[in-house]
């Protein structure tokens, strides 16, 4: 079959989670790179021993792999000197939080480098953890390592990074639409920066729930995890705002099965005009290939986007000339998850940074 | 056939522009209505002798009625007088701009009330309309008659008039969110006002533009209509405040047929917190047939009032405090459009206000 | 509340299985009729407490009744007992076939009369019960007591039933356009008869299952249920045709949340012309206020019956002349599971058939 | 950017009617495809000088083609002459018959070889195509060219050929369920086959019909084309079968995108069992890289070829053993359109068939 073999030099990669959306984009996206093999995934028991194409039909001709069971605790250390005696180099973990402050340290400890896709290393440190997410973090010391991994602002520290927080999907749009003006000081912080978003139904995961059953979700919109959704703390933080006051966040789900959008409203600072907020776009994105910015006017769809890494940026200034609203849409499956992994781990492996990745 | 034979005492009802979307809508709710009956309906000239039943198979065994020619310029005097021979009351407009300007004058001059659901008559006057609209206005005597038809807010007024403007579908979500607080004083307007806006595609209405076929929309969801959205002026005028710096619309299109949400985030005023909130939507909407406010917390679905003229609310309060999201939903072809008209007959007819509304 | 206060005079309906899809409309469509009141429901363990229309938000202003237990073994008796002391005249049934069997004895013996929406007294007898349903009938004496409720065919005999068997969907849509045909001798039964049926997904209840999730049903369909779906056993009794060489079923899933279309194909018997074709139709159908038979030509659509208790019929004769295909297309939840319950329970109660049902 | 410029030794392919869904499809493929560059696309007057990305986002990146002018009459051979001197060796017709009709002569005059996705030259002759087409046919000659391009079973022949009748999507998916099976024998034709299918709106193309807008497509499901749809002619020549009374064929439109199922029901001849069935499918498809036999058992889904050139196919045989279901899933655009036309490019041009093509 085609891809089963790949090149002898491609650097083996381990898929922990790899039931779940994200980990199948996450296992298509490795399965057919040029640089990396697919040397082993890991799901939940009841998945053990079946084949990867099994559990997702889209898979099938792209990889033979089976899914192994995740180690027990006291197991994850042998697992990981296993992993590292096979020749495995990288650990892409699309598992909860949990799983990921549990498996990165012996990862890691191991010599693998890790990119996480979960929320465990994403904020400050161990006690916004514990405010945001409701529990206790495992790993603390590793926050010393964590490099947030917006490629399109770290390239340099991701490159270095022996663990990779892969942002999450809504602050990969947010952040891409506030962060050229933010930066260049374009913003003004006297009225709250609001961010309306909405998500197809991928983003809630592949979870048993009644409320994404397909009768519950269909011909519906809904607004959910107000007031305190963990991605705002993840959105302010990286843009240096603060949660609540300097920063709104409404998260809505719609009935269709991947993309998102962040509408993002905001004031402008003094001496903000239309060629200052291009230049910020333009000084930002410059030979980003991930980012399409559409400019004034052209207003993105998600379809545009759709199975592609790719993040495009349209603006609009409001009447009145002192709010500017920014529109930003993603694959939450591929740029606000999976796809944005592989775009690190090809930093981190000194490999082209869009090579494997559909634009 | 079930319905077709209204009780003798009935009011007639003309309706114009009876083969879109919302014109179905009001077809269906005046032939089932106790106090109505649809005396006559108007459509664009390729429809003209077709039973409605045949265009909207949902109203089979409703009406036998057959589809009208409307009339041309200068025959619209000599059928407002037929219409009001016959003893027809009531006309309702679900036609476009052009000719609801056109149709209004000779109708109300007939004797008959009018309530249109185009955006002729919504503004503050032709300068307005010219502004928002694009087009010269054809009827600028009517706007001394015309009251903007928000039920909740304008029950006496819309009961003397003889020409109600049905308000918008987004202005109906997003005026009865805001106009509580807003009227109580509570908002604070050194932030602008944000109403971002998620609406099924029957809100663009049955025509044929490549934008709207089931392939162009489905799976995704995108942003429209900015900077300048019709509705924009309409809620700025309601709400009294400005355009862009007080008032940000961001309206979007998303993959189901019917529903539209309103999400407004706005800045609080000193003092407004909890309890002041709490009692501006009670005291707003005590007695409202149609408003169900949920209080602080449980976030309203449009799924929840689907195929209803409810309007339901729920609202957040922001961490930090001085800000607050408050969320509407509605059908925006009933509360959004035909239903609105229905409750505005109610009220111009002396019935009660939600007879024959579904809830 | 309106409606929250029947009529006095109105029959009291105990509602067994009321958290689901098919038991939100049943309740409903009894909390809105001017016969019957919804005297008690029950659900499972989880939900027991909770006000219905909590669990259901479309039935908010409807009913304020709270979800109670099903009794546990043993218990079923005295529960039975005291309805009847309570005055409750019938039971509806709109559990599992293992609670429906445990349930239906004791309400009968307690004098009152079921409709039962499961599949456990719709075949002939317990053996074959078994060898559809693969377990045993744990009721076999109600066989002799189970009238087959396809109302259309049967008004007489459900109108004296104690327990009337609630069709399955696709027999429903199956039978009412295979039965005219077959009962006038029109089809040649030397080829077999195929139905080939699409259900929405609402027709596999509200059950926590990974292929029901929203992004597993999303843009794609799948036949199920192959070889042996229990409605082939169904439809092929009623039909007195050979499931399998006689009878050919295929039901297939679809991205909608309700509706329900067979499509039938079928040998015609010689001399079974566009004539007779359409006389055993109309003859069929006289006075049946639910059926519409569209005749030869016009096709019908799902989406013409949403939300009613309409069939609509339509067929084609096949180039060459000998063969014939009809569609048949109902709302699987109300024609094809509540709304026939309701009609039955008219039937039963010497109401008209058509009372407190939307068409 | 990638993509944009090709391989030096890249055939060049000249695409007519490049702005309809097969259209963007064939764009997508030819663009990316490492033996064939997109030499000059062809579209509506409408669209001429567009890049085509801006007529399709998705093609942004892919190609920097402009829609050329389609040429009047009397203008196409100067136009073929054209694209044979600048060295263009395939054309692909994504045209309607007409334009096919008009176009496929003096491009083959001219020396181009032809794959045509129009029906104009899929049945016997001018006969059949005026027959099931409702016109004349404008270039009778080149029935003695036109090879079917049903891959699978043509391979020889579509190697060798000037013009390719690329299959309809239907016909695709029935012919590679049914052939099998009917050039072993195995079909008693005594009963009817019959093909019930179902497929996704793109089917009927990006056509402004109001039955096609997303409000009239949503949530429902509807048969059409009975009871001569032009591929009932299509499968029943290729099968030799009767249509009509050797063949049934029921097409429905279901709301989704992309994919399309065909289940068909047929009479196994005496000695037709589970050894003889599996060898047939085995034999049929030996080494056909698009085809993947699934077996007795497993049902596929439409979602699990999306975006592929597969076909999968699953079977059941029928209780009573005399009949059996196979299940054929494209994607109706890929292996049902611009796909399949790609894999004829690829046998024409000596290329591995499967090359550039998504498995």
């Amino acid at each position: 079959m085609n891809g089963v073999q790949p090149a002898a030099a491609a650097s083996g990669v381990a898929l922990f989670g790899a039931t779940g959306y994200a980990g199948r984009e996450a296992a298509r996206l490795i399965a057919t790179h040029p640089a990396f093999r697919l040397a082993a995934v890991f799901g939940g028991p009841e998945r053990v021993g079946l084949p990867l194409a099994a559990i997702h039909p889209a898979l099938r001709g792209l990889t033979d792999a089976r899914c192994e069971a995740l180690p027990e605790n006291g197991r994850a250390g042998a697992l990981a000197g296993d992993l590292a005696a096979r020749g495995v180099r990288f650990a892409l973990l699309a598992t909860p939080e949990a799983a990921s402050m549990r498996m990165a340290p012996p990862l890691i400890a191991a010599g693998l480098r890790v990119v996480d896709l979960s929320g465990a290393f994403r904020l400050d440190g161990p006690d916004a953890f514990a405010d945001w997410y409701g529990a206790d973090h495992e790993a603390p010391a590793l926050f010393d390592h964590a490099v947030y991994g917006l490629a399109e602002w770290r390239r340099a520290a991701i490159a270095a990074a022996d663990l990779v927080a892969n942002p999450g999907c809504y602050p990969t749009a947010a952040l891409l639409a506030i962060l050229p003006l933010r930066r260049a000081g374009l913003i003004d912080s006297a009225a709250p920066v609001v961010v309306h978003a909405v998500s197809g139904v991928s983003g809630a995961g592949r979870r048993l729930r009644e409320d994404l059953l397909f009768c519950e979700v269909e011909g519906s919109v809904r607004p959910y995890g107000l007031p305190r959704h963990r991605h705002l703390a993840e959105i302010a933080r990286l843009a240096d705002l603060a949660p609540g006051d300097g920063l709104i966040f409404i998260p809505h789900l719609a009935p269709f099965d991947r993309g998102l959008i962040g509408s993002v409203s905001l004031r402008l600072a003094p001496g903000a005009g239309p060629i200052e907020i291009a230049a910020a776009f333009a000084a930002a994105y410059a030979g980003a290939p991930f980012v399409r910015a559409l400019g004034d006017g052209p207003l993105p769809s998600t379809g545009d986007v759709r199975g592609t890494n790719t993040c495009a940026l349209g603006w609009t200034a409001v009447p009145g000339g002192r709010h500017l609203v920014v529109h930003a849409v993603i694959d939450n499956l591929i740029k606000g998850a999976a796809g944005q992994a592989v775009q690190n781990l090809n930093l981190m492996a000194g490999r082209p940074e869009d090579e494997g990745l559909p634009r």
